[in-house]
């Protein structure tokens, strides 16, 4: 193993111990579609996906680091922004979400009930970067970046740590990929348990800066923010430290793309035959085994969340 | 404690044993909607509902007594189907299920891809239990009964035993009421736990007659099988035994029951918040709970099955 590897995963063990009083140890589930499946359904986490792991290790790690801050700052339309919501709830401080204006009602309600305070007027989603940066030089507040911090990276980490020490002979791990923070933490945490286990980040093919970038060797943006049923996973290029875990120091084996046919059918199948109501986002890793574009062996998927718009999955539903 | 309440407390000890390589521990799940429940999802369990615990109980019993079967017969359209064809294909005995001919297609394919017989011809509702007794002494085939035998009885009861033993402190425990089965099984294995425990039975108002039992002090029947989302409960009485364990033996406390828009609304919280892809059967005990019809206090709530029509919760989903 690498200083890199032991380093970082060591910091994946101090935030396990930092946020345990937090978040929920969600169980692994077996389910009838394959005895050699494993499934760490992240959708019963607190808020309803992994995020908070990575948001309270941010903001506790903020708290332990010497001057309190004025208050947390993070943009986000989906399930980060809930869970920095909670986060800064927890320890007292103020949290200011930036939200673009075409975000789901329902999830800026679930935002503004954790106490934080939204701002969604003239945010959207091409100028919320230069909005944040200021808004965050009026109000002094401490960014929680949603993927591109060593915080957040070791936080997701928690849950692949979780998932080996429940089921340590896996030999495959699936995570979905959008900004890299999941799938970072996960490689972290999967390499230092064993070298020989497989790491592999699902996105949408309408969103494949990340094979892209895996291929080419630099980190490839999109154009624009992707058109695709997994909403979560909508930034257009991964973050320079996911970056660095990821691809330069090779902790993960191999990105996977799937269709949005592939992820509407991964969706029917965890909500008819899983009994898991998944978001698209948290179906990507399902979509890549039911579509057999993973490395064969005892897999493990980790199902990163269940905030499903219900219209949305009521379609998908409906015409299966 | 009364010899009769450990007399079959053991028999569900025993039943654990017996069927505890068949069956899969379903984890308790806590969720964002309320602290102090306790939720034991058997969408989980093999098959998608907890019905193999006492199909697995009382053919495992059957294989256990001595001159081997010459096969299993049940009659049913639902869970209890495909359990009895798993556990029959287990041990290696002919299943022969009977399923009313206007039986929901994929649960008739579901039971037959377990390896059992099925006879749909000329089977309704009402005429099924005479047709039961025709095929019965045809074949000399075993009868394993849904809900009005001890074996079953006490198979179910494993669902309760497991939530006592991960969750000792519950004051309350609810599940569904249709026969009866799991009704009695949870009271037996609740009140071995504790004198004090409240056990709730949950059905729909238009199948009530386990209400009008328990009040009466005699067992009701309704006129016709019900119409209700819960097709889970369509039985028109309970059984003798069950009768026996929860009212004249007065191990269940209270039955209460819940409107159609009780179980819809249930099921839509079930698929949005605590993201459970419930049948409608499964969320009655949630259904119970929401409308703020349980008694209060630690409660834990088995949610029975997951094996839903996805047409019907496609419409409940779109029309939240």
């Amino acid at each position: 193993m690498t200083a890199y590897l032991a380093k970082h995963a060591e910091q994946v063990r101090l935030a396990a111990e930092r946020i345990g009083a937090h978040i929920r140890r969600t169980p692994v589930l077996v389910s009838d579609l394959d005895p050699d499946l494993r499934l760490k359904p992240e959708c019963f986490q607190v808020t309803g996906s992994f995020k908070p792991r990575g948001a309270f290790n941010g903001v506790l790690s903020l708290m332990e680091s010497g001057e309190r801050p004025k208050g947390v700052i993070a943009v986000s339309s989906g399930n980060h922004a809930q869970a920095v919501a909670l986060a800064a709830a927890t320890v007292g401080l103020p949290a200011l979400i930036l939200i673009p204006e075409d975000a789901n009602p329902a999830k800026v309600a679930a935002t503004r009930a954790l106490g934080a305070e939204v701002i969604q007027e003239g945010i959207t989603f091409a100028n919320r970067e230069r909005r944040l940066r200021e808004v965050m030089a009026e109000r002094g507040y401490v960014l929680v970046h949603p993927f591109d911090d060593w915080d957040v990276i070791h936080g997701q980490g928690t849950v692949a740590r979780e998932l080996l020490d429940d089921e340590p002979g896996l030999e495959v791990i699936a995570a979905s990929l959008g900004g890299g923070g999941l799938l970072a933490g996960t490689a972290i945490s999967a390499k230092n348990h064993s070298a020989t286990v497989k790491v592999v980040g699902v996105e949408p093919e309408a969103a494949d800066d990340a094979y892209r970038t895996w291929k080419a060797g630099s980190i490839q943006t999109l154009a624009a923010s992707p058109k695709t049923l997994a909403d979560g996973v909508r930034t257009t290029a991964i973050g320079g430290r996911n970056f660095e875990v990821m691809f330069v120091n090779r902790l993960v084996d191999e990105v996977v793309t799937v269709s949005e046919d592939e992820i509407a059918t991964a969706v029917q199948v965890a909500w008819s035959r899983l009994h898991l109501a998944l978001e698209p986002t948290g179906a990507l890793p399902l979509a890549a085994y039911l579509s057999g574009k993973l490395p064969k062996g005892r897999i493990g998927l980790i199902l990163s969340g269940g905030n499903a718009n219900l219209q949305t999955v009521a379609t998908l539903l409906g015409t299966h």
